[in-house]
């Protein structure tokens, strides 16, 4: 069967993610898009990338234009997903791109969003270790599902492994992402301006602020750690998509060299879009851009005591659009690779 | 008086850096560019950007052809340098930009370079912490002196003022570089190609194998430490010049977060080029493009119990030829800024 | 039926790409790589984002290795494919993404590139406007094809619908492409570091000499023009891939505006990858990164008294890969888009 | 004697790189810099790298303000600075870095401007021939002076030797140029975005709507052409300073090779700031970045019929403040170079 399929927030740098990809999808139809301020015109006019849907107009993001469509995509600022939660009660599926439904704790909610807590969905990330398997089991039989934050699932993919098999201490991890500004959305501030990025490395969100926090300590927490504390610090650099994320963790003593490898060679080494690269081999932002894939490099440091994972992905793809499709051809049953590439577009 | 100079490496990035600054220093003349395999050709055939230089021809690197001169700078692979020690031991001042005089362990050099081990000369770091004040007072009186290694000065710069003062602890640093490619050099190496960088965020030296290790080591031995473990990881990111370094270092506790801003604002209150950033600003690279001026931000993180400090330098001027340049004017005595600038340019 | 293919140059970025096309082609099977240099390595050693292709070993470049399969892409150095023509006698389908086997003229060859002249083969531009229809229906019934120039392609294109309807002149264009360096291979050339090209825009081959010109006018030839006289000027600039190509070209006196949008609504109204935008928008090069897409934008001038055409292609996929596999597909009589995408894969 | 200077437009980029060349300007004191909507703000905190103005405030930009100095620049959108002109009337010197005073002809400001026409300011572009020597002699005793449009004074100081010559014809000229997002300004606009320009080449103005081409065609009627039509393409591409301009023009008939090249020569030969580069060498925009020079590759194209010149600029310096600055200089009666350097920021 053919599922129709409407994607709200389809003139930003989310929806246009999804959009691309379900465009590939055979067994999708792309119904309806909308937006906000834009509703109206062509879609083409903001994603002039995407010729094969130049026949699509935007149309506005209500909840009665969204329903009556076999999956609907939310791909809206934080705090906005919300509102269409009652009204889409009768949409079979719904996957959520923001954040409203990713955080189990309202507390937490609140320290680093605020504003209304929202119920958590089923979390997009099929290939993270929880407590009982993979969150892909969760997936299967989902109606409602959050895809992750684009810095938090690259984060909790890194570590989950040895998290999750006690070789490393999650008590004090440091990450430092370098990242493309598309991950910030199309956004009109003067930091994300072409003239203010090029050349240059920028960071943000310094010190412990970073919205995806919470999440990776929830993941973290779910893969098995007690506590867990993380420096992250996100740097802009002169790409428009890619996160190279730079994660250590101390080593738990007395494990060897094999135990650790292990850990992440046993997590990922039957999974097609999460892959450990050999010993000695790191990963490029390149080597996955367009792609669903998330490359892990796995570096033993004994001198300072810590293991380093070096990860990258798209963040677009595996870290939005492509996790969100994914988590959509789990729930529907569908293989679970549909409409999603494996291999770059390098150089 | 005019101080007469001799360039070796003439035709790379650090002997033209070198160059630039010394094109607008009214206290040299530069007399003799050298290089090797680019011998016998016009310097702008290989620096086309240092059109006043235009008159210039690249002589063979030998001793003969250095000696003679009031100063001489090497900006030569690391194991060359020494060769020509001896040979122009009757030249007044020699600065060497490449590693061979800077570790005072023949065992970090074995472990990290190999080969012949050569004496240490004096650091240049002018605004170092050392034990016994700053390594500003020991390259006043310096006749040979070794500009420092571009991103092991970044991060002893970020770092040793928490140390001396005690409230960081120095056994579990972590460091994570995006760095430019210049600071690789004109090596004709696959993974340099334009195509190889552009668009993408590249790890290198991942694990604890970078050479600028045990020169951190030993700057933060030199500021205090007792023991000195780092996680290093740079990053090449699609910029030509540029150190972007994020360093983090676990709390002493006990320590007020104004005992630990203090340590930074005393260190660097007075200095020209190494300038705190206000509480909760952090610097871009593009600050310091061109300049020799390095921009710190901090941040005391006190979930993760880290201090993060994020340091901007331009690997080739605050990195490389001005950290020379500003040691050769300690040493004769002149103002410690003279063709040297503080504003960066940007955007 | 799944056709048996050796790709050669497997470690290039021609190369490289033709396998990531063939990755996702449902009746190829890619069984031979091969390299010289690199021969004996792992193909993902060199192609890290192939990760599909992992289990390839590169074979060495001889005749026997390329022969015995269905198809065999050459993607050498121009000069070097020649010498495989005679031994690969019995392969059915040979693909040359390489020059040899480009211009008709052997006076052109000599005067451009030098050296032995081969045959001219089907040139593998489908859409292309010939004297007869289009190039499309030589290639349906071609045994041997030459992928064209990507520069080349991208003018011809850009200009031979105004051409042989007669509304603009052949005999005074003018084209200025801003290019990534990708196109110029895996070179280990000085001004292909990324420190060379990264922040800056670099020409070359100025004032003639780029041995794409004899191509253009051997097409535009065949497109009905009496006499092709072009200034042609590359512009490195920094972005891994992507031609964006300006060219003008005098407007015949008497032609309305309508007939002179009306020869490239006709030429390429019923092509899915050739494609005119409407008046007054022009392409990106983001807007085809990945796709075998060309978009063109058009402009009517009549201060200047020029029609300016300005299309946007990736340069390894419609400019080499993408045209290579189009032309396959033709050849094989399978649909002629297969494994090839509209959409680009922005931002 | 020192003098008194105050900036309006501080906050944004042609602004600042005033502001960064007048700091370090031994005859300058700048004493006031004003903004609109960032009054009141440290200008550190909207031009971070010019750390040694950090102690200065943006006030507002009021004629009250801005009177009372000996120098005003004025670096506001075009349209804006002519309310000022009366108000600052009893300023000795005043420099606009906008629009508004460069235009002879009020019918040009009305097709490409519109809005009120103000009087035409001595054109800031010393080294362009006029009919009676070069523009430089109207600077030395102007009170009132127009700094040029980046790219029109590019394009017109790369033709104007060789149309006052004859040697070649303006009536057919097609200038495209690689330009980086800089010359927009600091505009919140989306296809100046950091996602839009990054990896991509991209077009605009396409068709002779750009604002600089009546200011080209005034330059070089002004050098002697009877008659100037151009094809003006202007191509953002990503690097956040430059300006590569490839301009040509049909060759008179009867010139020769030597007469064509002297033209140049002639024009250039005393000329600090422009240089034209020995025949087969072209600049690339990385070798003036920072730098005040104008860079220029000259092709005879036979073939083609066509002289190509090719021009590299920073287009906030030699495009912009520099050419403020340089103008300033000449009608100080100050040595023509000073603060301004020849030698760009490479690589």
């Amino acid at each position: 069967m053919t599922y129709t399929v409407a994607v709200s927030g389809a003139s930003g740098y989310a929806g246009g993610e999804i959009l691309r990809l379900l465009a590939g999808h055979p067994d999708i139809e792309i119904r309806t898009v909308t937006a906000h301020s834009n509703a109206g015109q062509p879609l083409i006019q903001h994603q002039p990338h995407l010729r094969s849907l130049a026949h699509l107009t935007l149309q506005d993001t209500t909840p009665e234009v969204l329903a009556g469509h076999d999956i609907v995509f939310l791909a809206l600022p934080h705090g906005q997903s919300g509102q269409y939660t009652d009204a889409l009660g009768d949409v079979p599926l719904v996957i959520d791109a923001g954040a409203d439904h990713r955080l189990t704790s309202s507390a937490s909610w609140d320290a680093f969003y605020g504003g209304h807590f929202h119920e958590p969905w089923a979390y997009g990330v099929p290939e993270l270790i929880t407590g009982d398997g993979k969150q892909r089991e969760h997936l299967r039989t989902a109606k409602r599902i959050a895809a992750p934050g684009c810095n938090a699932s690259t984060v909790s993919l890194s570590l989950a492994p040895g998290v999750a098999a006690g070789v490393i201490d999650a008590s004090d991890i440091v990450s430092v992402l370098a990242v493309g500004p598309s991950g910030a959305g199309k956004s009109l501030k003067p930091h994300l301006l072409g003239s203010e990025l090029l050349g240059t490395a920028n960071p943000y969100a310094v010190g412990g602020t970073h919205r995806h926090i919470p999440e990776i300590q929830q993941a973290l927490l779910a893969a098995g750690a007690d506590d867990v504390r993380i420096s992250f610090t996100p740097v802009l650099v002169p790409m428009a998509r890619g996160i190279l994320a730079t994660s250590t963790a101390r080593i738990t003593p007395g494990v060897t060299d094999e135990q650790i490898r292990a850990a992440w060679e046993d997590a990922y080494g039957d999974e097609t879009f999460v892959q450990l690269l050999p010993a000695g081999a790191f990963p490029r932002t390149a080597d996955v851009l367009g792609a669903n894939t998330a490359l892990i490099g796995l570096a033993i440091d004994r001198a300072a005591g810590r293991v380093t994972v070096v990860t990258a992905v798209d963040n677009l793809v595996k870290g939005t659009a492509g996790a969100a499709i994914q988590s959509m051809n789990l729930a529907l049953g569908l293989p679970e690779d549909r409409a999603l590439t494996v291999n770059g577009v390098a150089p």
